[in-house]
């Protein structure tokens, strides 16, 4: 059996959600908020971060990265046409650099901000550092948000998926990225056609209806978030 | 024909000239500095970080961890014994856990700020950021080491190398942090033994003797950083 420690709201962690789901491999999920200090988490994960992926009791498989490296040697074989990773080493180095890229560079210029200035610091108590959102932490947000929607714009404008011809890991990267921004209404999805389009795609993969039925008390989804097409 | 562009002090660089000379693999080595904005290179990584590896003039493979992983996938299973990536899920993710641990908290957490502080500092002219190191920023980086040290300690105790039995490219990664951090002589080494024992024999591999042979202009290395036995 498998056991995934996620929050709903962190991108990682969606990330690994899709993964499973595209791998058709079912977990219980065990929601965790990042900014507690959980001692018997710390001893899976010393560097305290999300998602954290085990097997049947076994060792943790810890990082968004790593688990779609785990989920790939464990039931990649298995996919066939419908495998995340490609096959020659290049194109694997191409989609390690865009997930890296969607889930650590872009969530730390642009998502990161959103989740915690919009939901993080509503969900937090005064003593944990909650509050009302800081404006210019969202504009500085939302300018860079532009810059990655450009880039994958770019991307998708030059090939059928972000990282090649077929689908892989990096758009369900970029997917779980937007997604958690889109919750909060803040994709202007009108400026960028191309990604609309691209986003659409992915939107409507099986693999993306328990994301789009995630809904936090208090903190409703933007009219659209729901919606395939919007 | 491989090439790889890097920075001599720059830890996710080292750690890859590590991968290259145990893959057996000869580069030729383009030195970068990486506080300055370079048009052509941005267009070979758009992340404009270090290090980034092309194969006979091929599409780029950027960043440490996607090189780590395709010179396994191309030159890995020549190794046989001596392959850095172990052969069970649960061991590769270990392994991955910890060179990301290595090469980005611990880079983030201590080994920067040492860099930063004490030899890009005096690198880069006053209108890059140049000037002298703040002894604030050196004191909590020491306070931080400490704390990696222990924990580089506490798995050095436990396995016979760090991921496991077998030395893999965590140890890789661990040992290319901790060299640039002894080049300016910042490890205590007196006060782990443990520590010191694992870099002893890290140190003594054939792929580290042209880290122990980096000098810096004008920036000498610490007197016992070639030594092997120090």
């Amino acid at each position: 059996m498998l056991q995934l420690y996620h929050n709903m709201m962190d991108v990682p962690s969606r990330f690994a959600r899709l993964c499973l789901a595209e791998a058709k491999a079912g977990a219980e999920l065990t929601e965790m908020m990042p900014w507690a200090r959980d001692e018997a988490f710390l001893l899976l994960n010393p560097a305290g971060t999300l998602p954290v992926l085990r097997e049947n009791d076994g060792p943790p498989v810890c990082g968004a990265q790593v688990i779609a490296e785990y989920l790939d040697e464990t039931r990649g074989y298995a996919l066939g046409e419908r495998r995340l990773m490609p096959d020659h080493p290049n194109e694997r180095a191409e989609t390690r650099r865009l997930m890296n890229w969607f889930l650590e560079k872009a969530v730390d210029d642009t998502a990161q901000y959103f989740i915690e200035e919009k939901i993080y610091k509503r969900l937090k108590g005064p003593s944990e550092g909650g509050g009302s959102p800081d404006s210019n932490i969202l504009r500085a947000a939302r300018s860079n948000l532009r810059m990655h929607l450009q880039y994958i714009g770019y991307l998708a404008e030059r090939r059928n998926w972000l990282a090649g011809n077929r689908i892989t890991y990096a758009d369900l990267a970029a997917g779980a990225m937007l997604s958690v921004i889109d919750y909060m209404g803040e994709v202007p999805w009108e400026k960028e056609p191309v990604v609309k389009d691209w986003y659409q795609r992915i939107k409507s993969r099986p693999c993306f209806r328990p994301i789009l039925a995630d809904s936090l008390k208090g903190i409703p989804a933007a009219n659209h978030y729901m919606d395939l097409d919007f």
